[in-house]
């Protein structure tokens, strides 16, 4: 699909160096006060404000290994790919101000799938109301790799780590879980589905919540804004990456507690119970192992409740206790099962 | 070499992503005070010092593009990936402070293979006073990759941009140029005898310091402080990484100004000199545009020349002048030659 078979398309190495990296960044705005150089130098040059601590995160996406771009739009992979970064800079309840973008690709890309992506990385940047300063450009021998730097900034006192969970503190997830990977197994059905029957139109309409979270997922920037108006301070906090599982165990080993979650008050969207019956999967463990949520899950202490109870964004999923209790998952029989980090480990794909 | 077809070695996925992760950095330790929250949260917290700004770069590394492990020991790869980034720190006037590593590495890449390469990663961050704060680890479907960000700071006051170089201003290089070129094409030659002959033991004496330059180069983290002592500060800077012509050229189209370089003045060590009389290339040629010198070019006023005059790691090797001008080599032979940028192009490189 994007293989530079087509002579009307232009070669990525007719440019050059920098001057793919001219062409691919002329659109994009400095908007933040805090950039004070962005490309264009050896480094880029960020003032920190009054008081506020720098954060800094960095994720390494690989084709083959965490997209496929046989369903995955170039634009889509450029906006997933910063969303991804930005998601774990609001998990430390800081403000994203910056990120940089370095790309490797082969020569089975035209310029036009580099101006894809482009677009849509240009559309998160925008979007999340963050600066591109810098990168770097390369060919690659196979495909395409995408290594994406995000900086943000918070007060000090307002970072929250992982280890600040306490005995008691109650565990809440924002948003629903599961729909992103519910998503990936309907558009792998559909490819296979493709290849014997290239003919095929998929009807993706019942499946758009979780197609949308899969391809297009949105890191939670409303959540820290939220927190601040509540007058909540988590006393730990992750993002959701690898799923539900992976990341109680996180806080739980960073905070030396243990947890109890409560399976009946997993939150999960009407479509991903129902896709999950048509795949004959059981919806608890996809909540748990799923991953590529991007939603936010973090612990309160127990006075804090009644500013979160009823908020439509927060679900009250358990609560931390004892290291010694160990770390469970209450299940609708209310037997109690020891959680397990289950999640996906892009180490483990090539097996 | 590095295939993992020996039982005895460990395959990286029997770790798992955290378990590697975990198991490559255990031994890396916080020394810098501004270093609020290392490797293990979603993202590394840096406090910025009063009054100083942050810098931010970051480079890509590819096996086949960047590198070739049938040379270049993994210990020394790591070392050399540090090494790039913090030369563009140095080249901003700046101190580097911490960095992000990120890995992707094939399966064919036992354990041992990375513990290797993060302990070249290791002792360069030691020798630098770098704190490894983050990256990220995944498999890959091909080769090794290195994506690292390295973050500094300097006084708002200190830090030195391309785009102030003025006419008149002196042109200064530091160390010599040439000598990792031709160390590359050392390397290349006895790879080639190697394929013939895989008996042949190779005498690579002659070229110690040429290889030592392509292998194990080093940043110039003494020029910020030779600077400051001298009470000197550069109009102008930059590092050489894709060769002095292509960096002269930046510095000239950021600072809207021309350049007379002179082609007796280009410093080389002697080695460089008979190992291109030896190969018969042009030795002005291979400083121009040979690269990986990660040397610094930089520019002062003309009022500062005799604080650095006589300097023995200082250089003078030309003038600014009016953009109108243009940018020219003075040739020995005193012809003046336009410079153009033939430097080393990563995306060219499949052609």
């Amino acid at each position: 699909m994007f293989e530079n078979k087509d002579d009307s398309k232009t070669g990525i190495s007719q440019l050059g160096e920098f001057g793919l990296i001219d062409h691919l960044t002329k659109n994009f705005k400095i908007k933040q006060k805090s950039t004070i150089m962005g490309i264009g130098d050896d480094a880029a040059v960020i003032s920190a404000e009054a008081k506020k601590e720098i954060v800094v995160t960095t994720d390494l996406l690989l084709e083959g290994i965490h997209f496929d771009l046989s369903y995955m739009p170039l634009k889509h992979l450029g906006y997933k790919a910063v969303v991804v970064n930005l998601s774990d800079v609001f998990a430390m309840n800081a403000q994203p101000s910056q990120i940089t973008v370095s790309v490797a690709v082969s020569n089975r890309f035209p310029l036009e799938a580099m101006e894809e992506l482009y677009a849509g990385i240009e559309a998160a940047a925008k979007i999340y109301n963050v600066d591109v300063v810098g990168g770097d450009t390369t060919s690659s021998t196979t495909g395409l790799l995408l290594s994406i730097t995000a900086i943000g900034q918070a007060a000090k006192e307002k970072i929250v780590y992982r280890n600040g969970a306490k005995e008691n503190h109650l565990l809440v997830v924002t948003g629903d879980l599961g729909a992103a990977y519910m998503g990936l197994q309907v558009l792998e059905r559909e490819k296979e589905v493709f290849k014997v029957n290239p003919n095929s139109q998929p009807d993706l309409e019942p499946y758009s919540y979780l197609v949308e979270r899969q391809l297009k997922p949105e890191a939670r920037q409303d959540i820290p804004k939220l927190l601040a108006e509540l007058d909540v301070l988590p006393s730990a906090m992750i993002d959701i990456s690898d799923g539900l599982s992976s990341e109680i165990i996180h806080i739980c080993k960073s905070s030396k507690v243990g947890c109890n979650v409560y399976e009946d008050k997993i939150p999960l969207d009407p479509q991903v119970i129902s896709v999950c019956e048509e795949f004959n999967i059981d919806s608890t463990t996809i909540a748990l192992s799923g991953g590529e949520d991007y939603e936010l899950l973090f612990t309160i202490k127990t006075e804090d409740f009644p500013k979160i109870k009823s908020n439509p964004h927060l679900t009250i999923i358990g609560h931390m206790t004892a290291e010694s209790e160990g770390i469970h998952l209450i299940s609708r029989a209310n037997t109690k099962i020891p959680l397990v980090a289950r999640g996906w480990n892009a180490l483990k794909n090539e097996e």
